[in-house]
């Protein structure tokens, strides 16, 4: 008997699931975080933890890791470094990427298209022909564009540009000063804010739109995604696929400019695909 | 006999220079850092300990203090906060001010003029009739337009722009990967570095201006320069002077958009400047 599981590792915990060669789950298990950029070997320990208590949980001896195929998404991967450690997975096979393109896949299911992932970071990918490309990205300092962190600090530095007088001091920017403290606070937050301090300031320029600065930061910011969304599409269209916390919300506001899918599964479901394509010929 | 006092004070050290009435230095000396908001207690020490170091190198006694009018730029200082504390300084007349108001006066001398203090970080200010006015230097996350540090940022992300495919990746962009050690070490890169850091990498955009990335990066600050100083001319034009690290490079990229003028002093002049104004009619 063969069994598939699926690992979908995120920084701050991972989720697996156990099922048998038809696809029945037997069972699915949280454990403790898999960011193999700044744990390996935690993240290893996580990993067969998890393992061990999916097959217990589905009524199975350890030993029947020996017969698991296993599809892996993880957080903070490098895929040329995986290679060095993918050999100390108790599996009998196993495949290692990154959470995106288990991300990608869940939400794909079987076909091509292009999911446009935006939460509080952002990422966009494409599966056309069974092959993945990923673009965007590169985190709150030098990308992440559309990401609830770079639309919140947009807020904040439009709305100071509307104190220096360069450009409108809006009512939505009136009520960020006030929100805030005033202008004089703003360095300081930004000095200590991490990405989701930044991201809670983003639902607000969506729920005010009309408001000019919210107007020209969401514009800015959907001319940035538009941009990735169109080097993805190379030409020839593919349905767009929209996740993440801000997902629906850039859907509803520029979604129409290209055709558009729900997504179908979730990054697991994208893990569980990984590890069926292990399946023996 | 009165004295005058400067202080040009800065998060890592002060600089003091005693002069009497008729504006002949009697002594200058440095002693440790002035910032008000980091630091209040320690300030006011090393603002006195510099005073009476100064006092002494000019062959007078510290009793001599009560005789001093000085005139202190500090970092870190809230205009509205130094009311509570400037009492405590053993001065007969002082009177406090930020390190960007010494450094205006200080470049611009008796005249009216606009002031571009651009190095890794920036701030544009304008002293028109007496009246002093400062936009920007919102510091390196929400401001600090056309800085060190905001042209380095810059690099980086139009250099992944590039890798994305949705700029062109030019030959400073394929040099950048090559000094960072490629692509993907430079969210780390981004993830701890300092303004400092990122302020390393803007010369070379000066350097090869004609590269399209470039090009691009340095037009972009330009404009965010300009509407600054746009903003302090109020219509009717005032001389520009460039002043920090990036100043002059800034200077013979834009500066014959407006009239300008090289800066005539110090902060240390502006301080001086300031303190002279507290002499009694």
């Amino acid at each position: 008997m063969q069994y598939f599981l699926g690992v979908d590792g995120g920084g701050t915990g991972c989720r697996l699931r156990l099922s048998d060669a038809s696809g029945r789950v037997l069972a699915e298990v949280s454990e403790g975080p898999a960011n193999i950029s700044t744990d390996l070997e935690g993240t290893l320990r996580n990993i067969i933890a998890g393992s061990q208590a999916a097959l217990k949980a589905a009524g199975l001896p350890p030993s029947a890791l020996e017969r698991v195929s296993a599809g892996l998404g993880l957080a903070g991967v490098n895929i040329s470094d995986s290679a060095l450690w993918a050999g100390r997975l108790p599996f009998e096979r196993a495949r290692v990427v990154t959470d995106a393109w288990t991300s990608t896949r869940g939400a794909l299911g079987e076909s091509d298209g292009i999911v446009a992932a935006i939460g509080t970071g952002s990422v966009f990918a494409s599966l056309r022909g069974g092959h993945y490309s990923q673009i965007g990205g590169w985190g709150f300092h030098l990308g992440d564009e559309g990401s609830g962190a770079v639309l919140g600090r947009m807020r904040l530095a439009a709305t100071l540009r509307g104190v220096d007088g360069i450009a409108p001091l809006t009512p939505l920017g009136r009520a960020t000063l006030a929100d805030l403290g005033g202008a004089a606070a703003l360095p300081g937050f930004a000095k200590d804010a991490r990405p989701a301090d930044y991201a809670r300031l983003a639902p607000a320029l969506f729920e005010d739109p009309d408001d000019p600065m919210a107007a020209a930061v969401l514009n800015t910011a959907a001319e940035d995604i538009a941009a990735l969304i169109e080097r993805l599409q190379e030409g020839s269209p593919l349905p767009v696929t929209w996740t993440g916390g801000l997902g629906l919300l850039w859907a509803t506001r520029i979604g129409q400019r290209w055709p558009e899918r729900a997504a179908c599964g979730t990054a697991l479901d994208g893990a569980m695909a990984l590890a069926f394509s292990l399946r023996e010929a």
